[in-house]
């Protein structure tokens, strides 16, 4: 009875996933479909690499559709089609870079081989498959060592693969055939061809430039930095309406950057490959990109560490918290546009030194008072050391990361003189920057005992005359980069 | 006058230039060769591999000197040598991937291009380039586009090449030839001699596994943490006899691990095609490597941070610095110690729990001292906060390091369940453990006022009982994993 019953409850189970199971192939389907197109929608460049590659294919297919052309290469014309199929990259200089190689290695490797089976027959019958075989041995074990030598791995890898098969395959078919000249020639143009059609294609037809690519990371990253630290002012700070879901969203940005350093360094190599294209020249510095993004990711290690106290439990007293509050929100804040500004500066190629320079100013005079807040708390009112901790290290990597960007900062503006940035226009006439200027109005550099002398000297700042012979203004000058704000009141 | 004592200058120099060239030039040789030894020396599996590729090179070369091979398989023997240069990758997971990849990609890809040749063909003479052309060209594409997804990207990437590869060569020239199933076959039997030679030689003739090498890697990786961290103790704490230059090139170990994420995933990634070998079985928990490294990683970051303050030329007062050098001192060294064990235990493949457990207790008990330290530092002999902020900035980094090293040792833990490592002798048969409990004999936990009672329940840890009814010993008893001290003075 209980067996019956068991049947039949697994016999309407079945039917109804047999009723169900079109629907939910459907669905399945629907899900895969809307996941691609959303794939191909975030990055429409995945899209047209793959046309590309397809227009490619179908452009070199001519030498075997083509009557004359198919008389003139023969079966030689899936060479062509293979290096279509293997130098199509995402990016010009991948293509550059991999067109080039294969055409220099399989020249240099042809004529080698050539040279070694003419070598080889005058050892007799007997003697040409050995003397051929440690040929092949030796150059191939030689070659392949050579690719793990840093530098060779990095630029020349795939024309030392390259290298290895043309030269086994022309030495080894050579010993079958006489016409060892015509196969080597026949193989060459070919591989010219299908090299050019892809180097063409690649470049003409909707090019991404690995350069380009580098250069909009590198300030994204910068961007990634500003919004963890807006991030991060707002959640341990909070005083904007933003909710705390979405600002936890924006501390986290950073992360990618952590390990971002493979990308980053693939993209430059690639760049040094691409010709001059947009508003980078041939001699681009590449390899300064590099240089910043290490400072970013120093700032994005920072990040984590400050992170970690955000997420973590640990309380730290409220008439502490009150007490640095106000200085360490204007650290992170100024520091967040000062990263701002370094970013639009470089994707606007446009320079503005000026414009970051006050923010960072402002970051560093917010230390100052963070300096103040600390050393004028009283120690009766003081909690205890312990109760602190979590607070002082947090401000402690704020000052840190406060320094990077300074750095950052820096190696930028050494970076957009080699780069040949744009200067920006006149500030009088720019009311953007205008603007900025009057929000700075009130930054003071305040002065403490016992500050070093050193400190004061490590950058350009704002000075304060109180004892100007002229009455005191709120107008300001710009001397040579450097803000010179006239105050009044100290 | 001048110019003749010019030229006469000018001369010289180039007589002496001239000279000097063949001697530079020897010395230049020299120390290339010399480069290109020690190169060789650092890891000798590089030379044994480039052997290991001339070797599949000269054995797939029978296929044209042995004239009865030639007979049956042609001009086709080329592909294996293809095969052979293409496929012999360093790893033994590498060249399993990638001949896989490329055998059944090319069984796929060769069956689809005979069934597109032969659907072509009914679309009559002026038809069939066009109907080719279509398929070359939409196959290719969406293979192309594949290509983008992460999942196929990073296992079946060659494998969506070799397919595009393929298929073109097989659909086009399938327009030439009528003997399309031979031309088919003849590929495919030689990519498959091609792969399997590869392959034998890679598992066969000095593996490099890597798996073995992602193990390895780990291992040395946890090492390395340990050796900054006690680089880092006798650099601010200087109490051994090690010069600062030494301790220096020791605090910088952790530098490479920051960046070893992309090196990681990669060898994880080969590991999975690997068969059992050594003591790693088939299923091996590959994955749970990568999140012990991510730890290891983390705990990096944390160093970077500790690093700046050791390089940086931030005074701390001396009466500070000797009232948390002590805890301090004690958390580097035993978490270094914790962190050295764990190490060995990975590289033995044995279970070491006890041991770990017993250096992070001691490690957690210096950070209560460290707590008791900083708690009873009275106002009155503070100097200021200001100074000792990056003091106590350190010290709390330090806490975070510790913390982690006990979360690398819980990630371990579990680990070693996954994969089978052996128990440890008992204790009290093994010298060695013998001595580690002699020489913790004397960890005290601190009780602290104001201790939370979760932190207290946080994780297993030393318990004094002062009121046992026992008379006090210095007998230890082990209860499942936690040590439990009895120590008659607190």
């Amino acid at each position: 009875m209980e067996m019956e019953l068991n049947a039949q409850v697994k016999k309407a189970g079945f039917l109804q996933r047999l009723k169900e199971f079109p629907i939910k192939l459907k669905d399945g389907v629907t899900k895969r479909i809307k996941n691609v197109q959303k794939f191909g929608k975030d990055d429409p460049r995945r899209i047209i690499h793959s046309l590309k590659v397809g227009l490619s294919l179908t452009l070199v297919s001519m030498l075997y559709y083509v009557r004359p052309l198919y008389n003139s290469f023969g079966v030689s014309g899936m060479w062509a089609i293979l290096t279509v199929v293997v130098v199509s990259e995402f990016t010009v200089g991948g293509t550059l870079s991999k067109g080039l190689n294969r055409g220099f290695a399989t020249l240099i490797a042809g004529a080698l081989g050539v040279g070694a089976v003419h070598l080889a027959r005058f050892c007799g019958d007997k003697g040409e498959p050995i003397v051929l075989g440690i040929f092949v041995f030796s150059l191939g074990a030689a070659a392949t060592f050579s690719r793990f030598f840093p530098r060779i791995k990095q630029r020349y890898d795939y024309g030392a693969l390259i290298f290895i098969l043309t030269f086994s395959m022309v030495a080894v078919s050579g010993y079958r055939t006489d016409e060892i000249l015509v196969m080597a020639y026949q193989r060459l143009s070919t591989i010219l061809i299908g090299g050019t059609i892809c180097i063409l294609v690649s470049i003409f037809v909707f090019p991404v430039w690995a350069g380009e690519d580098l250069h909009k990371m590198i300030a994204n990253n910068i961007i990634k930095l500003a919004n963890s630290l807006e991030g991060f002012e707002g959640e341990y700070f909070p005083s904007s309406e933003k909710t705390s879901k979405e600002t936890n969203s924006c501390v986290q940005q950073y992360k990618s950057i952590l390990t971002s350093k493979s990308t980053e360094d693939i993209l430059a190599n690639l760049a040094r490959w691409e010709p001059g294209h947009g508003r980078f020249r041939l001699r681009h510095p590449w390899t300064k990109y590099l240089k910043i993004a290490g400072l970013v990711r120093q700032c994005a290690f920072h990040l984590e560490i400050l992170n970690g106290y955000v997420l973590s439990d640990v309380k730290i007293p409220q008439d502490f918290i009150s007490k640095i509050q106000e200085p360490c929100s204007i650290m992170s804040r100024e520091a967040c546009e000062a990263l701002k500004a370094i970013a639009k500066s470089i994707k606007t190629m446009k320079r503005d030194s000026v414009c970051v320079n006050a923010y960072i100013e402002n970051s560093k005079n917010a230390i100052q008072n963070l300096r103040i807040a600390l050393k004028t708390s009283s120690p009766e009112t003081e909690k205890d050391l312990l109760e602190i901790i979590p607070g002082v290290t947090m401000a402690s990597i704020l000052i840190e990361i406060v320094n990077y960007v300074e750095k950052i900062s820096e190696a930028v503006e050494e970076f957009t003189g080699l780069a040949h940035f744009k200067e920006t226009p006149d500030p009088k006439v720019s009311p953007e920057l205008g603007q900025h200027q009057l929000l700075h109005r009130g930054s003071v550099k305040p002065v403490l005992e016992g500050d070093s002398e050193e400190e004061n000297n490590s950058s350009p700042h704002v000075v304060i005359n109180v004892h100007d012979e002229q009455p005191p203004t709120t107008s300001e000058k710009k001397v040579s980069g450097v803000q010179k704000t006239r105050v009044g009141v100290v």
